[in-house]
């Protein structure tokens, strides 16, 4: 597994099938003043960098919400049950959830997998890719939360989903996650990867009391001591599999994966950025085809992304997951393609430009 | 027309079919943490209070872009000349502009009205509304940039075409507008309705060179020299006859009309929030029907959104006007219904709420 790793990391190339300065040239000779749809051009650029032809493609797009439930709840770093992860799996397959709403809204497919959840395997559903590494994390105040053999099954794992993505056709890939407790690696995981403190960028993930926040501080500094000779080696995997989650680590692969494919992947909110500053830290030029989606409400989630030198599109204030963020920024990026694609030039439409009179 | 303004204005009621109650008591009965779909959460309550009964509706919606010439253009206050304007109605006709290609991603319907181009009238084209009130404003600096009868024509005309959206079933408007120098007038509707001062907001519109700026700080501040008398007066009829535009004026009265009708309203960028602004200094009690979709780039949106404690949806560098924020907006407004509409509860879907364990 780890010779597979090896060869994924470096296949991954920068995007260069179209140049930035063709593509800036098409966007300018579109009918508006050059760069007046601002962020929405430069997502036709990531789209034209990574595609490099016309039509540009968002479509059709997938997001894989990701769900796997963490050892480290049992020590109360949130307030819902951990059974939540469980059914709101089941609240997926049913379609109601956030994630199902917002992809049926956007027209985006939607498929749900099972990398570690806690009980009885669930029954076949045509949504439903059932693939448990393990039975949710081990808590990583007294252990690893996943061996490495399990870390690498998870990415590679990922990776195998994008691969399959890629071979289905599938132009644009998006990020979601489940996982009762997981703010809570994911905190760990920017302070292994990015040197926050946990009290600079810890929150209160679904809904912990503000008085419990310095609680959850200090099982994330636990964390963070019990690994601290993993964290000084500066070994990525090693890192993810000692405070990470299952559901992060298979998004990590997701993203390699993607990258590898010259496919654009769609970063939801705190969680899944958390799975991206991994497979940045083994990758790190796999970074052009990350678009994130958003600036949640995860307090520490923009200190994070600045720190990736990350821009999200959005602000609206989510904090939900499951890649609801991801399904908003997949229809920006809808809106950039055709916007790339099948608006009139200047000389097409007669129209004039400045100071042209 | 004065009467039948008059009229339009008292009929307008704060919207009250759904209390903010019993909406959020629905909010919070989905399965998701409350309050974690953040702004998208606000945009369900917005819609619950217009209509009050599930669905919520923000389908089908219309975005209407209404074009209109500028006297002030004279002035050279713009880089585009001014059969911009024209070309461009041809072009969002023929289907070759931004605002066409956001309209047919986010399945809106789009009328275009000529509510005051210059030259020859268009030819009957389905997508458009041919009710040109004058032939382009009067320059701002040398008089009223149109009387205070052809202001009431284009604010009659807005409201009609409101009301003959609710009588279609339209659920939802948005405003978008087509008229090069039409910074140059929204810029002085600002001054005049929210006391700015012209080089507190001035902007570089479709692409100002940054060296006329004071150029066009001056034109503004000579048409508020000008018009003095009437912004002291404050009557805001006759501040929008003096120093608007015949497409802001037919917004404005698309505001109203929208609220009177039970119709939200997205706002597109800084032209039509001055169409808002004017609608809320005629009716105060229409904002609530009022969604401010994006803060553009033009660097006094933001301040001016600011003065109107409007915060906008969307911040995406957006400067092309036309209703293309509204579009990316009303996609927003379309996750919200559906969100609240199709969502589980926590009872049906068996998922337990926090604590619960």
């Amino acid at each position: 597994m780890e010779n597979k790793l090896r060869l994924l990391l470096d296949s991954i190339r920068p995007p260069s099938r179209g140049s930035a300065a063709s593509g800036l040239a098409r966007l300018n000779d579109l009918t508006k003043p050059p760069g007046s749809l601002g962020r929405v051009e430069d997502l036709a650029l990531t789209l034209w960098r990574i595609q490099g032809q016309r039509p540009l493609k968002a479509d059709p797009a997938r997001i894989y919400t990701v769900a796997g439930d963490h050892g480290v709840a049992a020590q109360g770093v949130s307030p819902y049950p951990q059974e939540v992860t469980r059914q709101m799996v089941l609240n997926f397959l049913a379609g109601g959830a956030g994630i199902n709403v917002f992809c049926a809204t956007a027209g985006i497919d939607q498929q749900v997998v099972d990398a570690g959840c806690l009980g009885e395997t669930f029954p076949p559903h045509p949504k439903l890719i059932s693939r448990r590494i393990k039975d949710g994390t081990g808590d990583f105040t007294q252990g690893p939360a996943m061996s490495r053999e399990d870390c690498l099954r998870c990415l590679l794992l990922g990776a195998e989903l994008a691969e399959s993505a890629a071979a289905e056709g599938l132009a644009c890939l998006g990020t979601g996650e489940m996982g009762i407790a997981n703010t809570t690696p994911a905190t760990a995981l920017y302070c292994a990867f990015l040197g926050f403190a946990p009290q600079d960028i810890v929150g209160p993930g679904a809904g912990l009391a503000p008085e419990r926040l310095a609680h959850k501080s200090a099982v994330i500094a636990a964390g963070l001591a019990r690994h601290s000779a993993v964290i000084t080696a500066n070994d990525p995997v090693a890192i993810l599999a000692a405070l990470g989650g299952l559901e992060i680590a298979v998004l990590c692969g997701l993203i390699l994966g993607a990258a590898k494919n010259s496919l654009p992947i769609v970063i939801d909110g705190f969680i899944s950025t958390s799975a991206a500053a991994a497979a940045l830290a083994m990758a790190p030029q796999a970074r052009d085809y990350c678009i994130f989606s958003h600036g949640s409400a995860e307090p520490g989630h923009k200190l994070v992304l600045e720190a990736l030198k990350a821009a999200p599109l959005l602000d609206l204030g989510l904090r939900l997951g499951e890649g609801t963020g991801a399904a908003l920024a997949i229809f920006l990026l809808r809106c950039a393609a055709n916007m790339f694609n099948d608006m009139a030039t200047f000389s097409a439409a007669g129209v004039s430009g400045p100071g042209s009179s």
